[in-house]
């Protein structure tokens, strides 16, 4: 019987005054990414939605699903417009960030205020991150709605660029406008199962940062983060695990995107990255004067599998190395050589659309 | 971008004008046990939450979760005294129905009116199915709620009996009153994670139906029902697929409930379900005159992986046939045979607390 | 301790002279494929290797992975040429399909006498099956080898063209002389992790059996066959189950392959098959005379996903029916119409190199 | 196309001349424990069999297992006496060791020479490991063979005692010559898929070394090590990374072993693994003078669940700690209080038959 167990939050309150019922357990999966040189990574999902817009689930639920999954911080972001639920919870736009409150600090989850400000296209859906109170964002006239956000301080982003309208997408004069006031700051180049190479295309045009969110309106079913089958995520690189570093990091565009078995962001976040994601072991035996190959082994230490490739003589040679796993690879080297270097593409590490990252693996003698 | 698909209701009631969307594919994985003779077995969980009581998702996720896991029939039964998110959801008792009646549709799914009456320890709680209207049990004497259930021809039921308070489910006089009026009809033997064997041995007593159902509060995470993980279910042997059925169904305790790894039931029931279950397949070629084993197919065409033991020589004998699976053994005949006859205990049939049903095996020349 | 039950075939032998240990028991997971007009469909892996030759395993290893895996039918082909462990194991070319005999006859399933050709490239390796006596093919040239197994009525193929060497599986004299002789009657399109367009093509120009085989050496760790990992598989249209019903089907053609997520074969066989796996269930209540969309359930009962595709307003949509499931899914209609037909690109059934299958679903009223 | 790569070993030797093919790579997850003051935690199965007795795979399969699943040495330990194969395979009992090391040394796995002695019940079976030759010990006095691989150094176990026979592994005159001679120092505790709870007993008595092992025949189908499902393993607390460590090791008696879902050894050993197997983070905010419950993080760093289980109010509370995951509990405290322990049993870490180990967490303000 989990009455009280169910709500969780409540028995949180209640602790107190009631006799101890059994343990309740949630279990944690982490999400295993490096952090960079003087960054802590932080995995982070700020587009989401509850029943109180069109979501389908409490706002608890979404902090339980962040931190079972190995996420660091999350933004509720539910509409200010779309409110179909109304007749039964009436609007109150700021209560699902103070309902999510106490079960994120129990959960020692980051959580940021946030909503969606949701217009026709165009211009679309745009997320407004960091305020201080969602209800003067609640006004009739669009720009002003951002205008609104950024007095707040606000970060402020495009959502799924794209999407639909028979402009699909298409830059309007009203991006320009905001984009001249430096009213927003991002744009989701992934959202939901999409991916928006013209979205990818203007965050490198235009200097934006590049997020990539779940956009998620019914309960999530994964227990874990992996390749096949994970939440989208941010990985921001924070000065320290707090929601004004994310901030500072977010509009310093400091961020890589993991999006299906992608990673995708500026070559310099991605290069250290695979860099601290990847370890080589030489041979326990170093070859002989005459060997031509040699066994080595690959650590991949992140949650992400990666994908090699490199010209072959009959075909490419394509190589995955699974997420938190040891690879052993037969190697080409020359012979007597002393230190090889392999280079390789790392096919699912995306610095532009269609480019993937170019990586060397360095085997040396120990 | 989801915002319309997460909230496939509205999709459904507005298609009519908006213009279309990519598919929504939703997956259903059915949930395998054979009928009986004279019976569909229909798979019903007939306790759950929303956030209309203490529940933490929309009443639409119920429908979804039912008919992804295999089910044919469910209701929802929030509390009516427990409403601790009255402030955000004002009391409705009957919109939980309502809001679920057109998605119970489109799924074909049976949707059944319920409720859950919540008092203190003892009498504890009780549910109420098959009503026409909520709101006239809202009423502050437990006795008269549950009369008023009666009035609307509903069956009623103990929840969790064994649960919690000092007097840990103890038959009280307030119960002999609902038995000698005939107002509650059946006991759940399980709920959530646990089983109480004195609910089990009440239902024998005193000629109770058995029942197991989820009473789930948060988002129901699993895909498909597996003896490993699977929601609590009751199989009802009704005259046909309606609402109706399952009443009549459930009023002349018809039922089998599949609990973790156990099938727990009256024997009527069970040993005809395991006949159903289990496919014995004997030897290709008999085995000759002097041969003392031959190899036989066991297949297992049910959704819960079945037990059986039996005496050996230096140890028992134990076998488990995965569900939907063909197991291949070795079994001792007497050299000469044309039939063999193999008793087994199915260690994970109950036909009362701690006793398993005892099956024989039947090996016939072809 | 299973000293004598890792050694199953052994315990077979003396099964009745030991006094009886445990049960020792296998299972299996069927591959469903549904029977065509007038055929069954059998499951075939006619390609693989065992210690006798540079296999890893015993040949009964290969009998249990078969049948745990849900095949039909299989034929061990050690190389005739290529001995690597003959210090260890010294050759003896019908051993493993001796050995192999008794363990198929106990799981019932059909065992195909046949051996590979091993020469390099051209005009590289070939396999032949149904053969009586494998020893005459052990001679040193290649086209005596093949005119021997002719000689015997064998079916023989052409394995992994365009597999290795310069000439990366051109088309020969050597080829020329067999295929003029009709000394060999098929090819693999698919070996091991590679497909070989140029051999698709071959065998619609030429009129070869299109074979898929998994030419495995290692043991198959796999339990179950999956769309996400299954073994290379031959679906053979049989008159009836038996080894000379394979054979008179391989002459005839009638095969499908399943290739990773792919079905590949024949329009004539494709065509059908399609239309057993997929069941179109009409929405329960038909729409009313203003309806533009309705719900219906499109149900796999293969084991293989089937994915679908077809031009939307904003995107094209994609739908995945997995293996052995409902899919719940939501299709325009013209309001009123008593019959909708809906025309997809069945995207993983190739008829030819880059051309998928175009298929119609049919709704209509019941 | 595998047939190279089917044998890897042959590749190795070979690779020098063939021009090179695709990668061959395998994959490696660890089985993490973590090491002990003073000791490195090495993982072993020391019992396992190959096509060079009544196995069923060639020696190189057996390497590629343990590295996959995470173990750092082994031993092969086919027959002397039992030999089945012997028609296809002649007797060669150093073989399998030669022709397994090559590809230990690339995997950087310890291989250990050894073998089983195999007579009837009474005296059993016992394994001789760290042997020089294995051939001396093929002799007609079981004795004699027991005492060659003493002169040897050998470290010697009895296998499975309890399995068979009448006399069910009771200790006889022929245990007590052995024992007073100090010709064996270990038992199997653990064989395959059973316990014997008498030899667990004997060792605790005797002071012998615990063991368990698969004493696998098949191949084994395993990728990972999970609770759930892993091979049996030997946690052997050795000075260094080396065969010679191992060996000093379990004259030393440093052993637990995992065994399905239990961790079963000395006291000494299991109470250290357990405090590093379970980190204790205290509350992000120290709970407030008046607050009855604070929610802690359990973080199970090694690669077994870890079930706890204490008294509590209505029913004991069960807990259990998925591997290599944090488990978020909400535990009473008392109010005020700057340090808190609570007492639980760790139901599956077994110091003795039935009996668990008693641990303490303790909760300190930071």
């Amino acid at each position: 019987m989990n009455t009280r167990t169910g709500n969780w939050l409540a028995v949180l309150l209640v602790a107190a005054i009631v006799t101890a019922p059994a343990l309740a357990a949630e279990v944690r999966y982490e999400a295993h990414f490096p952090d960079l040189p003087g960054y802590v990574t932080l995995k982070c999902d700020l587009h989401m939605h509850t029943v109180f817009s069109d979501g389908l689930v409490w706002p608890t639920v979404r902090v339980a699903e962040m931190w079972r999954q190995g996420f660091d911080a999350m933004a509720i972001t539910d509409h200010i417009e779309y409110q179909p639920h109304k007749k039964e919870v009436p609007t109150q736009h700021n209560r699902p960030y103070e309902l999510a409150k106490g079960a994120a600090e129990a959960h020692n989850l980051l959580l940021i205020r946030g909503t969606e400000i949701t217009r026709d296209t165009p211009p679309g859906h745009f997320n407004a991150l960091f305020l201080g109170d969602v209800a003067p964002l609640d006004t009739a006239d669009f720009v002003e709605a951002v205008r609104q956000a950024n007095v707040q301080g606000a970060f402020v982003f495009w959502n799924h660029q794209g999407w639909k309208g028979p402009e699909k997408g298409r830059w309007q004069d009203v991006h320009t406008t905001l984009f001249e006031n430096k009213w927003f700051q991002g744009m989701e180049i992934c959202n939901d199962d999409d991916y928006y190479p013209e979205a990818h295309r203007l965050c490198m045009e235009k200097n934006f940062t590049m997020l990539c969110n779940s956009d998620i309106h019914e309960p999530d079913l994964r227990k874990k983060s992996s390749s096949e089958d994970h939440r989208n995520m941010n990985l921001v690189f924070a000065k320290d695990r707090t929601p004004e570093a994310i901030k500072e990091a977010l509009f310093a565009r400091r961020t890589v995107v993991w999006f299906k078995d992608q990673l995708i962001g500026r070559k310099e976040y991605l290069e250290p990255l695979f860099q601290r994601c990847v370890e080589v072991v030489p041979p326990r035996v170093w070859p002989g004067k005459t060997q031509r190959n040699a066994w080595i082994e690959l650590r991949n230490v992140c949650q992400a599998d990666i994908q090699l490739e490199r010209p072959g003589e009959w075909r490419p040679e394509k190589l995955v190395l699974p997420a938190r796993s040891t690879t052993l690879v037969r190697v080409p080297i020359t012979p007597g050589a002393k230190r090889v270097e392999l280079k390789y593409t790392a096919k699912n590490f995306l610095i532009a659309p269609d480019t993937p990252l170019e990586v060397t693996l360095v085997i040396a003698k120990p």
